[in-house]
């Protein structure tokens, strides 16, 4: 599965840029490109970033087969010294990145690609889809857990997934994200995430009666017997028929873990029912699992009117990410070396200041609060500038609004790009997904409660340092276009 | 490619059902399942289907691994009985499906399978995982291309997509529904989908003046040769410089097709102003192509506001169908066999009406007006009724308001769903991808234009036969519950 070929995975426009680079005599000149996005997902305050062991594969598995080329050819647009290079082409250059399950702010580097033009240009496409495709889902996942305020969430959408690695790899993104399992069997064989799952409707249409398919469930799974109660009728049939299955099963063998399930109808109204019903009949330790077209926005509202839910299974608006189902990160030139090594940072100007790029090779540094570990603000700056000395204030400003300053002391920093690889070989090992998932727990549990809100949050700062900004502003004017 | 083995992209519990069914000596009971979705995307009037191919590669390919059946002993959750009969599992059963690009609409079977339990239960996650992230998209391409009003619409989307199949067979499902060209590579490889591509602004940045990079690209590609206008200023440097480099590249070797790209700004504003400089450059037969987060409300816009645009790119808000990202297809038991063969219906009912199905093995035909080849209706009838006679009045009727009822006269039957696989062999051969994007073109002409509205579409008729609805009610009647 990881050693599956991407290669000819790219827009095409890749290929015949890269075809152009190298007939002009450009193909090895080194070129910085920096992944990075403009917009958080859901008007959130944070994004966590996503993808990387993907885009670790990838690269490693970088190569043309002979029918790749084959096929290139009859496209009859590349020259025949690029495609016999193709035959040879390998990823040679550099690539610095921020760690999978990091929180990360909109404008900020969070993938640099240090390698020959043709190279740097190429890996674009894939690199982009997965980075977006993993943060977007890693980013819901972190919001439906939050609002599930400690109850387990199970990612249930495989089959509502936008095609197999929608399915396979969201699974892993919801996973570091927060989510405690998936119901997606070959996202655990492959990743290790924790596959679970209880019954369908057709499990209960199966059998004669809904008693006898919960008893038979029952006995077939009695540690792990979680009953799907809304076949036919909620409250007259599903789980009194639970109930008896419970207890005539269950707990004549002295198991009093349990659980049923709905999927439809108010849930609010349902569960508090079904709870009495089950504590009534003294399984007071039957667990409420609830499914059916879940969010963050309608797990919080159930939670407040007093729902009587242990877990959640959250299908099709998770792995999706159906209320904004784009991350937009994009993939832009901000520098090139001259021939003797000299960066010279390149900018994008845009009709849509948005659109406008952060030049430059960059560091990226986050500044936390040395007392609180709480990350204060994350700064931009250009590669080789001395170390900050953190034993004496950092002065911040915000780059749109200059006269907003603020003097930080008491802090320590961190450095968030970290080399992935170095001249072509992969010089980083990615942590456990379990390691991923408590890691990117312990950030956003660091984070300030205001930029966490799922409405209006606080802005992070994500500043540049005066150099860089001195350095943007005059490419701004040297480029830059009139009204 | 195709031959990729997704048999573990499965939902746990299909796995720990079909144990729990072969366990309890239901395994080889003839089960038959229908996919069918219940609302139409975006508010739309009809779906288009798509998908099925993969569905076939699917079950073709579906067998277990000695390291699958390996990883499922390790969950201790299944008997060696089942372990050792999944080392042979293969599909055995019938399925039958609507063709792809076939305008479908909802509680209607778009696929039915008939097989026994365990094979009809596992096979569930991936047909759904198939049918509904293809439909999706073939439906929202269908839009995007009604909006473009005969110009050529573009999938651009490969690094937004919701990952890897998200962009290789969502290029797929964009084909089917119209779309003319892709600029995923693999796809045009894989499945014939053609791959095409401008430049990124990275090529105008990579070169010292943009002037230089437009030149060079007309001297590269002279008879492909779109230029990106947007890295600094549209019209006092992008427009301009592409003129420039047009004449004097293009011209002299009598080149006159030729293109712009504009992906940011206003642009209406922009490709009017764009074109009367084209214009009196003498460049009239330049092509205006646009991009940027565009869908079928914003090229509705653009188009009724008179800009001048010849062709589209469309990326995010397609391949991901933003604005309603999920196609809620759904897989549930139909019907049963007894030991005698006999087909014995079943139902699901639920507190939400909306997700109570039409039971029984079912056979469906769209009713055809003779004089124009319009659909009046589908009609699902129980398998074994006796032939409609098209010589005679067809009556229909709504199944939510039985009083509304329509007499058909001069009208043609065409049987929906196609037998797939018989006893386990597929019997059936796909169209090419070109055949069924033609065909998909066809029957959506075809259609009233009523239920082709973007807003508040008229609904199509889905009926049940007269005994069908009849059994519906009964089964309803025998499990029904309070309210």
């Amino acid at each position: 599965m990881n050693s599956y070929n991407y290669t000819m995975l790219c827009d095409y426009y890749e290929l015949t840029m890269a075809n152009g680079y190298f007939i002009s005599g450009k193909g090895d000149e080194i070129s910085i490109f920096d992944v990075f996005f403009r917009t958080i997902p859901d008007g959130g305050g944070y994004a966590i970033c996503a993808g990387l062991e993907q885009v670790i594969d990838y690269i490693k598995n970088l190569h043309f087969t002979e029918e790749d080329i084959a096929f290139l050819r009859s496209k009859k647009q590349f020259s025949e010294e690029f495609l016999a290079y193709l035959k040879e082409f390998r990823f040679t250059g550099d690539i610095y990145a921020i760690p999978e399950g990091t929180p990360i702010f909109p404008g900020e580097p969070i993938l640099t690609v240090r390698a020959r033009a043709v190279e740097a240009q190429f890996v674009e496409t894939f690199i982009l889809l997965a980075v977006n495709h993993q943060s977007l889902i890693a980013t819901k996942a972190n919001r439906v857990v939050r609002a599930a305020d400690g109850r387990p969430v199970a990612e249930f959408g495989s089959r509502r997934a936008q095609g197999s690695d929608g399915a396979i790899l969201g699974a892993r993104a919801a996973y570091i994200g927060g989510c405690a399992a998936t119901a997606c069997t070959i996202s655990d064989r492959e990743y290790g995430i924790p596959a679970t799952g209880t019954m369908a409707h057709s499990w209960v249409q199966m059998f004669d009666t809904e008693y006898e398919a919960f008893r038979a469930y029952c006995e077939l799974y009695p540690t792990n017997a979680t009953l799907l109660v809304d076949t036919y009728d909620v409250l007259h049939s599903g789980v009194p028929n639970a109930i008896r299955a419970f207890k005539e099963v269950l707990l004549p063998k002295g198991i009093t873990n349990c659980g049923i399930r709905l999927d439809s109808g108010d849930l609010t109204y349902l569960t508090k029912k079904a709870r009495k019903m089950l504590d009534d009949a003294g399984l007071t330790s039957c667990k409420i699992v609830v499914s059916n077209s879940l969010d963050e926005y309608i797990i919080r509202d159930l939670l407040q009117q007093g729902a009587c839910i242990d877990s959640f299974g959250v299908g099709e608006r998770l792995i999706t990410a159906k209320s904004d189902p784009v991350f937009g990160g994009v993939y832009k030139l901000v520098a090139k070396e001259d021939e003797n090594g000299c960066v010279i940072p390149k900018i994008k100007i845009s009709e849509n200041a948005a659109k406008i790029t952060n030049p430059h090779f960059k560091r990226v540094f986050r500044v936390f609060d040395r007392s609180t570990d709480e990350p204060i603000a994350d700064m931009m700056c250009i590669y080789n500038e001395p170390p900050i000395d953190e034993t004496q204030p950092l002065e911040i400003f915000d780059p749109d609004n200059t006269w907003k300053r603020k003097k930080v002391t008491n802090y320590y920093l961190r450095e968030l790009l970290v080399p992935i690889f170095k001249n072509g070989e992969c010089v980083y090992t990615s942590p456990s997904i379990k390691e991923i998932q408590a890691y990117c727990k312990h950030e956003v549990d660091h984070l300030w409660e205001e930029v966490k809100r799922f409405e209006n949050p606080h802005r992070f700062y994500v500043d540049l340092s005066q150099k860089l900004y001195d350095e943007k502003i005059r490419l701004l004017r040297e480029k830059g276009g009139q009204r």
